[in-house]
Parts: C-alpha cells; sequence; structure tokens
C-alpha cells in the first residue's frame, strides 16, 4: 500500500483514508523503537537525503533515526555546508541531488513553496520537514496519532491550537488534518496572529484563551517564533505570557482530562510553564517518541516496496 | 585488480590502462544505482573518512553515498568542526585519523599539494578531492566516463576546455586524462587565464570560443570561481560571459553531436546560459550520476578485495 | 558483564575491578580494527547519539567509528545545528533526545557537571565525553589501557602528569583511575596550575620537570589549552615552553624506557617538541588507535547484551 502521491508536502493534501494509514502504520511501527535490536531491513539499500536549509535538531534526528531504523541509508545536508554558497539555484541542487538517485528527499526551507517546487521538478519522493509558514505535515501527522493513542479517537474532538496561527505551518498542517478527520478545530490568539482566510479552513476564533479551552479535549501550544517575526505581534513576551502562556492556573478551566501538545522546542515560562509542560496532561514526549515511529511510517509509505516506474 | 598506487592524487600519474580499468569498473557499478536496493556488501567493515578542508555539496555527498552503496562505514570531517581549531598541523590530524584503522582518507583542501603530501605520510589510501589549482582526478574521470558513454569512445575525440584554466583543478586533471586517452585538447579562455606552461601539456590555446568549438566532439565549460581569484582575471563578469559564456547563439557553430560537460555547480547565466545547460546536448546530470560509479570504483580499486601488506 | 552504573561520567565513580573490566575488554577488541572487515554485530540495532556543546575532531570521531564497527547506529548532533540556538534547555533538549530511544548518548560540554545531570534525567545511557575542567573518563581510560600495553602494568608505576592541572579534565580522570589501580601519581606545573585540593586526590607536587621525571615510567604531557584560560596562568607561552615544555635535553632526565602520553591535539614547539612527540617514547598514536577499543569495551559494558530494566 502506498499514498496517492510520491510527496507528502501537505496535509491539505492527503484523504482521511490516508492520514488513518499513515497512523495505524505508524502505530504498528512504534514497538520497534521499543525493542533491543531496534532495526529492521525493511528499506535497506534506499537512499534518504535530508537536506535542511534551516537548523533543526529534533526534525532533522526524527528522520535520520527512522531511516537507519528501517535500514535506509541517510544523508545529511545542511546549508553550512551546501553549495548554496557557491550561489547555485534551489532547482540544480535539487537536479543534482537526483542525479544520485536517492529514493527520498526531506527539505526543511525558509520559504513557504519550496517542497512543492522541488517536487515538481523531481522524480524521488520528497517530504515537506517544514516550509516557512505553510505546512509541516509530518509534525501533524504524529499530533494526530498522538491524540489518536490518548483519545482512542480523532473525529468529534474539540480542538484548540493556541499561538501565532498566522505564522505557524504546524497549526496549518494539523487544521488541515485535524479537520479532515472530523475534530473541530479552535484557533486561540491576539487578533495580530489569527489569519485573515481563517474562517475558510474551518475553524472558529477566540481571542480569551479561558473560553477557548472550557471544553476541549486537545489544546495545541505553539512555539512563540521570534525567529519568523519580521515586527513581533505583541507588545512584549510578558503580555502574551499573561494572555496565551499556559499556565497552571489557567489550565485550571479546561476539562480534568485535556491533553496537552507541543510541537517543541518549549520556551519554559513563554507559551508554557513547567508544571504544564512537565505536568500530568503533558504529550509532549509522547509526540517524540511518535515522531519516529511516523517518520518511519511516511518513509515506508512513501519508498517501501518495490517502485513501480509510471 | 587494483591501481599501482594505493592512492588517487592526479590523474596525472594514472597511466592508459589504469583509466580504461576505472571506467570500465564504473560502468559496472552504474546499475547498482539504478536498483530498488541499492547497495552491495563489496566494502562492509571498510571505514573511510572524509575530510574536507573546503565545503562541498555535491562532491562530499557523492563520495558518502558511494561508500555507503559499497557498505562501507562513512565518517565526515568538515573544518568547521575539525580541530584544525585547536591549531594542530595537517600531518598531525592525518596521522591522528590514520591511527583509528579508516581504510581510505578523502581530502579536500585549499592548498594546492596537501592530499599529495598526506599520501606519504599515511599507509592508508588517500583520495584527492580537490586541491587547490592542482587535480581533481574523480571529476576527470566521471568526465571521461560519461563523454566515453556518449560518444562510445575517447581516443580521437577533439575537446574544447573553457574557462579559467589556470585556476583550475579540473582542468588540469581533465588534460591529463584526456590527453592519456588520446583526445585532442583545446583550452580557450583569455590569456589571463591560460597558464604560461599549456604547451608542454600538450594542449592548443584558444582565446576565441567560436573558433575553438568549430570543429570539437565535447565542450567542458568551467565553472567562474571567483572564491579561488584574489584578483580578477577579467574586467568583469559581463564581459566574460559575453565572450566565453556558452549561449545557444555561440553553440550553433559547433557541431549538432557536441555534448556539454560541467562540474558544477553552474553559475545561470555567467558561463553557460539556461538553455544551453537544460538543452539536449547537455551532459551535466549524467555527470552527476556517473559521479557515484566512479567513485565505487575508485574505493573499490583502491581498497577493495584483501588487503595485502607491503 | 555490566559496569554497575547505567552511565560512564567520572573515572572517580568507577572501581577498580570496573577499570581492569574495561581494559580487558579494549585489548580483545582492539584486533577488530585490524582486519579487512572491522566490524562486528555485537550492537546492531542499538542508537548512539553523539550530542557536542564543544567542537572535537577526533573524540567525536572516535566514538562514531567506534559505535560503527560495533555495527550501532550513530548519529551526530553538534551545536551549531542544534535546537540550542532556539534557547531550549539542556535538559528538555536531552528529554526529546531520550524520548527518541536512544541507547546511549555521548555529551560533550564546556560546563562541568552537565553530563552527570543529564544522567539523572535520562534512563538511557550517558557517556562523559568531556566535560569543561571535570572529567574525561574515557580518555584517561584508554590511558591506562595504552599505559598496561607498553608496561605491562599498572600497579606501583610512577606516572607524572604535567602542564595546566587546574582546568585538565584530562589530568582529573587520570589521577583517580591511575590511583585506583595503584600508581603513584605526580603532578608537575607552575604553582598558578595547581589546584589547591590536590593533596586530597594522593598526588604529589612538583614545580620542576627535571626533578620530577627523573625516575618516572610515564609521562603524561597536558595541551597548553588557551581557550579554557580567562586569564593566562603564566606570563607567556615562550616562559612555559621553556620550564614546562618537553623537549629532548629535558627528557635525558627520565629512565630510558620511560613512555610519553598526550590527549592531543598537540601543540608542537609549545608542550612537546617534535623530536619527543614523533620520538621512541612516543604513545601517542598508540593512544588514538587504542581509543577506539576503549570506547567500543565501552558501549559494550554499558549497552551490550540484552537489556534488563530495573
Amino acid at each position: 500500500m502506498r499514498l496517492k502521491s510520491k510527496d507528502l508536502i501537505s496535509t491539505e493534501d492527503l484523504s482521511r483514508d490516508e492520514i488513518e494509514l499513515l497512523i495505524s502504520t505508524a502505530e504498528s511501527f512504534k514497538e520497534i523503537s521499543e525493542r533491543d535490536i531496534k532495526k529492521v531491513p525493511t528499506l535497506r539499500g534506499r537512499t534518504i537525503i535530508n537536506l535542511f536549509y534551516e537548523s533543526s535538531t529534533r526534525t532533522r534526528t526524527s528522520f535520520e533515526i527512522a531511516a537507519k531504523r528501517m535500514s535506509a541509508d541517510a544523508i545529511n545536508i545542511s546549508t553550512s555546508s551546501s553549495s548554496v554558497v557557491k550561489g547555485e539555484t534551489l532547482r540544480d541542487t535539487a537536479k543534482n541531488l537526483e542525479a544520485m538517485n536517492p529514493d527520498c528527499l526531506v527539505v526543511r526551507h525558509s520559504s513557504s513553496g519550496t517542497p512543492n517546487i522541488l517536487a515538481k521538478y523531481l522524480r524521488c519522493s520528497v517530504i515537506n520537514a517544514g516550509d516557512g509558514a505553510h505546512e509541516h505535515p509530518s509534525q501533524a501527522l504524529l499530533d494526530l496519532f498522538t491524540v489518536r493513542e490518548a483519545k482512542g479517537r480523532i473525529e468529534g474532538l474539540k480542538v484548540a491550537i493556541v499561538g501565532d496561527i498566522t505564522n505557524s505551518r504546524v497549526a496549518r498542517s494539523n487544521i488541515h488534518a485535524l479537520g479532515k478527520m472530523g475534530a473541530e478545530v479552535r484557533v486561540v490568539g491576539p487578533p495580530t496572529m489569527i489569519p485573515m482566510d481563517i474562517d475558510s479552513m474551518g475553524c472558529s476564533v477566540f481571542h480569551d484563551l479561558k473560553d477557548a479551552i472550557v471544553d476541549v479535549d486537545v489544546i495545541i501550544m505553539l512555539r512563540i517564533q521570534m525567529e519568523r517575526q519580521k515586527a513581533p505581534s505583541f507588545p512584549s513576551v510578558r503580555e502574551y505570557s499573561a494572555l496565551y502562556g499556559l499556565d497552571g492556573k489557567k489550565l485550571e478551566k479546561a476539562p480534568k482530562d485535556v491533553v496537552i501538545l507541543h510541537p517543541g522546542p518549549i520556551n519554559r515560562g513563554v507559551e508554557i510553564t513547567p508544571e504544564v509542560a512537565d505536568g500530568p496532561c503533558s504529550l509532549i514526549l509522547d509526540q517524540v517518541k511518535n515522531g519516529i515511529a511516523m517518520r518511519m511510517a511516511i518513509f515506508y509509505l512513501l519508498i517501501g516496496g518495490a517502485r513501480e516506474e509510471g
């Protein structure tokens, strides 16, 4: 079984069936990472290139570990050592990498749309590992896997996504994926952080965090990403934290069995306090663990099995 | 079968038989990268260290993929993370790496002669992956492989190498290798970019690109490498492009079946226009593909089979 | 057989039996790196993460090669590419990495105590690859292995450690390890480089190098590490070299069969002259070679065999 597309660019492009396939595949792969011998031969002899134009520990490491546990060969390229410094175009970099017969290119780039463009140029699979403020589909998929693991279902759940929705690729990927799975999505943040077209994405909007979470099943806290904001969307970090940071006191308004996600890395004391991040409702480390399984599933469903040439 | 030397430092040192052996070995390895399972156990348990003192995407990645497809262990060391910052001599770095029992050290360095010096100090194999303006033998070998694949032979072909011959290690390696294989080599560029001793290398010199290519079989365009020129050898990039950049109009002067190579990364619109780089005569991406096969062949012929100690 | 602790943080924590076990295990692994096929399947499917907050060629490479020769998957993370730039706490980085189910985290950090703190937070094994001026246990263990190989024993040997004892994690790890094995340790350096509490570590103190080495079996020269000294502890490098640099003339005072170690990278002409570093008494390259075997032994004794969960 494979995904319809050769690429994973966005959750917007996935069908509900595909999302369910990805989650159930990830579920079946999860125990591999719990074994003494954390390795299956499934992707032996496949070449996966991690092409990261933005720095990243967790995402690159997660993809690399997932590749190696599937026995694929993983090659890392980061901007600092890439020929970008020599002024090559992105398309040329990609065509040149493709000529080396990789099976899959995992790409992170600060510009929205880059992986999509690459996917059109290239015959190998392209996985979007985060592009500007557009999408980060593997993150949303691991979030859904984590939610389903905790709640037993996704359909019908009420999910609040809190923070800078406009600039968040994690929010965008989650809104699409959760919507397709039948969850009700609320976005929460100051008006400056809510995109104009949010209605068309099927979300309701809240500006008060306590109002938003009073009856939710899931809260997804977003990272305040200074590095992606040209002009800050709020007067001060202190004010943002006071209004939209999740602390124990605000969390009391939510149902007891609410679960809390965060894509990491967390800014302790900014968007989430330690008592919440490390508390019993937090699934933050489960997300990381499930990230490996989900990336193994993505690789498997994109490049596993015998290749059929079109 | 092995090469005479334990090292690959220059094409100048190779015999015609060795070049033919390298090409035919690369030819036989090429299909490995076309398989679903792109991996052979040939170099399992061999350790290959990529020691890059200059940044590089394509060359380092090509050697790394070649190593992994042969099942060798590949270790990357780049200057930024190396103990060079701690003031160690190059010889000490190399002796220390050798003490870790690598089978092969792949070295790129901005100073001509560095790999040669290392090869004398070290008992393991040393591959020159580019040293200053001296040589880049694996590039020339993959170029010859690509030319032979396209033309069926190398002997008797007319080859124009265009650009900054003086500063180009790719030119130097190609001039030696093509000469040994019986090709006729022409170098093309402004007088400031042609080395004084070019006659002794058996090349004819052209200062007019159109004159040079009128009856050639192969054109090798060189990259304009700002980074290796202390004082620019031409008044402006625009003037260089006008005279020595290959565009569709100039290409009309060449025979219809001419093939065009470029070591990459290309400067689109400087030494080559997109219509030519992406056109039917271009073998640029074949070069990249063949680069993997040639590096597999080099590893195999240097460190494959059982080791015989001298 | 395993070590008592799940971690290797310091030699101070090791028992004499454990040190002996480590040395004899390293001894038995050494020949693996001499084979044509330098690879055993012992740690197949184990994941080892090298998390380096300080740059390093030799130590990171040594751990990486050791991991690969044991067939483990090795993942490298260095500060430049880590999410440290995004302001995450060290503990969060570590907890996140642990959620990816590594078997072992190899950590180098400029702050003393960091690996110890991480080891308390994490369930996986933590190996200290150097923390500030505290300890560098794998270095001391490979030093002891090298000394025992050369001298047949450690007990009863006289060992001089020369240099900036105060700032040296290598000195500290060696003092503890050598002491436990029954060697007599002398520290040698200017008063500004000898820690106040040195007596409690069971060392005698010498300020004159020639006096100190007159009857020793082993001399361990330390690197002058400008990068770890806020204010220099000596007036000039020239003066330091004159008094504490080991040259052929001073070496004449020592017994003929003395052996000389240095953790590298060496500053030729500063703490050691080329004639001594490259001379017949020098074991510097043996140390590097033995470093691979010792790190294989450490991995094996920490994460080899079936896991028993407490």
